[in-house]
């Protein structure tokens, strides 16, 4: 706490009211060298995504009337939303601000800090800043939504500096399991803030370079604000291991297939680990054939930036794995995640065209299942191995390190930071309450930490970090073409008719009399096999005759009341003749 | 391989073909005095569940016209049958051998070994026979379907045998995590034959009684022809961990829970383990709650049967806790696997009649979430730890262990039942590949062991482990009160209403001139906020009024060809427009 009061004025801060816009009345010289000397307000962070949440990380960095975005990512559905493609953050704060928004920079590029950016340059075109693999792989999401010409795209070079209104910042090389990652160091009249980004500390990493520790370091000794770091691993204990460690993996396991076809499942954004497949093959002199769309893209992308360094003839077409004999192949694949739609899901059941699953074959799963597919994975493993396939997956062996900092490194980039002020970000709430927890043992107060939620705009100054307001946040789901059309109760009805189907129930009426001209009919989907229930339609049928005959009333037309006793009464009898309630959606037509 | 050969007609033997129905022509006289001499032929196993899947375990034993069923159980269902409450065995193979079936035997009172009891018996009436505790479970079963005046039920003992037709059957007691549970011994002319059912090693368990090694190992010296083994922990290296370690450690937390109320989740089929937190409370001088009604009804009946041991006065309603301090309370709860309807999720969520939430809980999740279960589960920690609660859950502690024997519990039964053939069994194929390869670290040939599937007939003979043909066997769904009426065609369609829903088309035509009289009228659900997308909605009008006034012809009245083009072309329309693919049901009225 001796930092906060180094001009003395402890009085006059301890006296603003939390929530209200604060104007700081000290004009007096500072010793800082790093703070030039002007009416200094507080930063202000809106947390617009992966806060309490995995995915859609987006963060708002405010001074004064300036303020820039931190990524803008995507998140995947889960069962909870059927039939959604991809979720979004609410951009209603951007838009709303969007004369004062200087730009976005981007961290690395992953699908959760890079996938919702042609949404957002939908809505306001402002210019992007990232490293070059970044800027390539976002170039590629631009050009598939016709944006690309109309972008202001920047190319930086970590330890370079981006000048956005009365931000500076610098970009610090981490490591990650993607190459081109980088922190953030933001500088602003209020103090310097760091960023960590997705990140680990990789001391023998394939591309050759160890996290920019002493940058980070150098920031610690200028002293810095506070510190926003990934919380995606805060609960695992120890370290992360190298990528390097994975490399030795492979060498050993490709050893071990002898004279069988190897097939290499991986993540498709993880140059490292494809970079490490083509050495050890070239090394065991097998020729290296890439099935899957993302997979052959990261291949092209990395090879054209000098990402991915494949020696001459040692890339095959998949079309030409058949001239090859098994022996001399390794296969690299997508469906590490046992996604539905993978090639190694297809070859599994038998479905991909070009690649056959033969008991020579050995295939190796490259990575640890994301929380919620481990079901889909283990359906994979068990297809293959019923071809009598030998399957290397999960923990089996070091075949997968995860790309995120375990608690060992967390603390010691805190303890290198030496932040006043510790913020988790990026994870649901338990990785950021085990964060918190972490920075606690390092000594930091309650006070000192703030543990956030999606939505929260909070407030730092030198002495303290408070939430201000909630700005407008969420999930906004893209279904096909449509962002934003499906909500709660188009999710609602899909839940429903998922559970018990539905029936409709349709009849022609003359108007003038009454009477049912034709009908009702009764035709159901998803709710039992008709032609074994003909005596429940039956039954359906003879009701809702009953009803529209019973309840329709020429005079008042009140078609409401009839649907509302064909919706209750069919329900009715559906759930006392089969325990399920299937939607009931009454048509009725006026001639 | 020395014993099958012991009479030496080895060439008689090598004859006979696989597939075909066997009789031994050996009548010479045996040395051994365990297999009686006659005819002997050999003994066939159907699996109908339990193999290449978790769940619904069933397996059929065959000689000659004598068989025996073991275990009945249920599958919960998966997200890829919506709407689905339940999945049994399909009871056909059973149906058509009803005269041959002597019984049904039942290890132990798990969901997955007698869930499907009152669906079995509602096709063929069978004797049950069970110890104590199983027993008990399967009356309240029975008592719910209205079964119990009309089954037979016969608690036998540990050690006890029974006597079915040609088997003469002993239950030999196993350690697992629920009391009570037992492996067979199962003789017959061909030989004998020991199933673990579900089972562990442990040496210390909470009941006082461990495995009953010396029985196994007695059938051992005698010699087995075959051991059916569990393979559910097949993948995990060392020792199963004893449920006194999980006493341990409820003494500790306890402890570290100071003042604050505590809420333990567990299973609620594991009396041990809610007798250990029965144990902690009453040292810790704290009275306790039960909540979820699955796990009053386990202490219900485990009280009645003792097998849980209440000391008076600890015991208090859920509705008295508010008479209580917190830190004379523990409150055991269901809901350890996040399911959705479970007490402690409602209490995570705010939505439980009886147990509020408040910073001053300290819970406890006793269970390691089922493969599947982990998105859910980390839903209600996350939802805890944002009332501020401390939460104890997965490897934070170890506050649960498996009911199921690893690797070296697995080797060392091998190594003491020592059986000819190993058929490993209760486990998805890689389970069963797993288990095969411990088999074949303890020496097992590969035609010595049979990985097989479920429907798979096997013949166990002297000499040989085959494959003799396939039963009808698969899955048959319960939901609601139907059993088996859901089918593919109702879930393909359940599951398209989920992704995409669905737009219904209705028109009345006049059957004379063929003129639309009323509509069409164009209704949709789960497809898209129709307020927000009238335009869209006008533009499907239209073009099926233009489909119908093209297509229908009153003389021919091809309904058929009306509806395929509406069904074509609206679902184009909506495709170019929104990119998705709603059901389109067309329902045209004639009058």
């Amino acid at each position: 706490m001796a930092k906060q009061n180094m001009t003395g004025d402890k009085s006059a801060v301890g006296k603003r009211n939390s929530g209200k816009r604060y104007y700081t009345y000290r004009k007096v010289n500072r010793r800082s060298a790093l703070l030039p000397i002007q009416e200094k307000e507080s930063v202000r962070v809106a947390f617009l995504g992966g806060m309490n949440e995995i995915g859609k990380n987006m963060t708002v960095y405010e001074y004064k009337d300036d303020m820039f975005i931190l990524d803008c990512g995507i998140a995947f559905p889960g069962d909870e939303l059927p039939g959604v493609d991809l979720v979004i953050p609410d951009f209603t704060y951007i838009e709303k601000n969007a004369d004062k928004i200087r730009g976005l920079i981007i961290t690395h590029g992953h699908e959760d800090h890079i996938g919702g950016i042609p949404y957002l340059l939908k809505k306001v075109n402002i210019p992007i800043y990232a490293t070059k693999l970044t800027i390539g792989l976002i170039k590629g999401k631009l050009a598939e939504h016709g944006l690309l010409q109309s972008t202001k795209l920047v190319e930086i070079n970590p330890r370079d500096n981006i000048t956005l209104g009365s931000f500076n910042i610098e970009l610090i090389h981490v490591n990650h399991s993607i190459p081109d990652a980088v922190g953030l160091a933001i500088r602003c009249p209020a103090g310097i803030l760091i960023h960590t980004g997705d990140f680990k500390i990789d001391t023998t990493p394939v591309d050759g370079d160890m996290i920019d520790l002493t940058r980070f370091a150098e920031y610690g000794k200028k002293g810095v604000l506070a510190l926003f770091q990934d919380s995606t691993n805060a609960e695992r204990p120890g370290y992360t291991m190298s990528e390097k460690t994975v490399g030795e993996s492979f060498e050993n396991l490709f050893r071990k297939a002898g004279r069988r076809r190897i097939v290499v499942a991986t993540f498709a954004s993880n140059i490292h680990r494809v970079q490490q497949i083509i050495d050890v093959a070239r090394r065991l002199k097998r020729k290296v054939a890439v099935v899957g769309r993302s997979l052959e893209n990261l291949v092209q992308v990395g090879e054209e930036l000098g990402y991915l360094n494949v020696p001459e003839n040692i890339l095959i077409n998949i079309d030409n794995i058949k001239n090859y004999a098994d022996e001399n192949l390794v296969i690299i694949t997508t469906g590490s995640q046992g996604e539905p739609m993978s090639a190694l899901t297809k070859i599994a059941f038998g479905e991909h065209r070009k690649v056959v699953a033969s008991p020579n074959d050995y295939v190796i799963i490259s990575a640890t299942p994301i929380p919620g597919n481990e079901k889909m994975v283990a359906n994979v493993v068990n297809e293959l191995m019923k071809h009598g396939i030998e399957v290397i997956y999960e923990k089996m062996y070091e075949v997968h390190v995860s790309g995120h900092a375990c608690q060992e490194e967390l603390k010691l980039m805190m303890g290198v930071i030496k932040p006043k002020f510790f913020i988790p970000v990026h994870g649901e709430q338990k990785h950021l309450r085990k964060h918190a927890q972490l920075a606690q043992a390092m000594g930091y107060g309650n006070s000192n930490i703030y543990v956030g939620s999606i939505g929260d705009r909070i407030e730092i100054s030198e002495d303290s970090v408070k939430y201000v307001d909630s700005v407008p946040s969420g999930e906004v789901y893209v279904d096909g073409i449509g962002v934003g059309d499906v909500g709660d109760i188009v999710l609602n009805d899909r839940k429903r008719l998922s559970q018990d189907g539905l029936i409709v129930i349709v009849a022609t009426i003359d108007s003038y009399s009454g009477e049912i001209q034709s009908g009702p009919d009764v035709v159901s989907r998803g709710f039992v096999y008709v032609r074994e229930n003909e005596e429940l339609m039956k039954c359906a049928r003879n009701l809702a005759t009953k009803i529209i005959e019973d309840t329709y009333d020429s005079r008042y037309k009140d078609w409401n009341s009839v649907k509302s006793r064909l919706r209750d009464e069919i329900s009715r009898l559906m759930y006392e003749k089969t325990k399920r309630s299937p939607m009931i959606l009454p048509v009725l037509m006026e001639i």
